[in-house]
């Protein structure tokens, strides 16, 4: 545990989303406020990659809300767009985890550039915590696996 | 409380809504998934009007789940409208709540007609409930007041 | 085209959809305005099984909004679900084509069950029409193939 | 029109949103996607409040779509707040709208802080393209009478 906060091996995930019709708006395109939807389910799907389900987490107490949010939107997701996410965790966390995105279309092309930053949270106190033992210890497995 | 799923005088209330943009699809119109959440907008305006907030139904352990929902569109909202919902209900309740909705914008036109119904629930064991004796109060107050 | 508006062998389409933690609620559950939004998808994958792709639809001036939605919430969906996602077609559209849906967790327990009724509308005048013949066409061939 | 891109008085509005029951998530609280679409109301508002309607302005071939997006969480709206939302624009535009954002509830407690960076772009070619003049102008006065 004497790594922690340092640099770990990037531990990143792929995820497949589809954009939905309801997901547009007026100007043709998919409406900025549906991209951090897309985030989220990537998110969740790196957490399920390293062994992390997150509503095991809520049960067990531990909430993960949004701390900070930022999105850089160079160009516009339509309708039935295969979108392809990556998300990367850089760093071992402590009380904060702070994950990277990319979202590119079927063609390759980027999209939107993201960065999160999530807090652990005691559901029942609402206070912070740190990050629990035996997720560093996923964490690591997962970087040292990479 | 012997008319007890009898007709009561209708108590209507009406809500005004102004259409959002993230609201509208590619189709220049609002999506069709946004009017369940403008009803329940309006539906929990009705109960306000009445005494009843609908937090404090939560708080004291009854939810409002919605059990079935019909909508008929005759005519698109489109962003910026400022759509007037009335609601309505016609019977006290037993287990259930029956609303009915017309939606119309700023010249009056009618856009939708629509119907609710809620179930009372107990929110720690799941189960269907009476609707409670305090709350039919309420409803046989505001009828006797129309 | 004489069995037109006559009974179809039912031309059925399963949809696979998981719900995603931004659609639940504060009662724990998928607010009821998302199952619009997962019948949509369940429909896109009914017209594209039998060769209809939306998007060129509308691309060729042919919109089908929504006219008619009716729902029956019998249990409730919760983050994580995986549903499945049943939609058919019993009859040979004329202006407007009836779907019914069945929506199931993975453990086959039924969530809820739908209709939606779309209209032919001409994108450009705005007015219905009639089920263009093309399309008839794909749907005979998938009843028939079925 | 020698003060371009320099400093102006800041042009405040402040916007009054109420939320809404469908916006919380299973935390209980309103979801993290949900602020963007609050934060695109009240910038409506503030366009309007200098003359300009948004939905003329796409008429009029110019959309704004947004180019980032960054929000700080400091605490968590829920339902039935009363939201309070200011937006200011703090320098002339050239190419992008930048707006800086405050949440509070009805307790005056900072909820959010957010910026957002909007692009003028032409409707039609959907290439980027400077403010339009009228716009200064509107821009100009509503900072000398603020």
């Amino acid at each position: 545990m004497s790594k922690k906060n340092s640099q770990i091996n990037s531990i990143i995930s792929t995820s497949h989303i589809e954009v939905r019709y309801a997901e547009t708006d007026q100007m043709g395109v998919v409406h900025h406020s549906v991209y951090p939807i897309y985030l989220e389910q990537a998110r969740l799907d790196w957490l399920k990659r390293i062994g992390m389900h997150y509503q095991k987490m809520e049960d067990n107490g531990i909430i993960l809300p949004l701390n900070k949010l930022s999105l850089e939107y160079k160009k516009s997701a339509i309708f039935g767009d295969h979108l392809e996410i990556d998300v990367s965790l850089s760093n071992l966390p402590k009380a904060t985890m702070i994950f990277d995105y990319t979202i590119k279309n079927q063609k390759k092309e980027l999209l939107t550039i993201a960065q999160t930053t999530l807090v652990f949270v005691n559901k029942h106190t609402k206070r912070p915590m740190r990050c629990p033992d035996h997720i560093l210890t996923l964490i690591e497995n997962a970087s040292a696996n990479n």
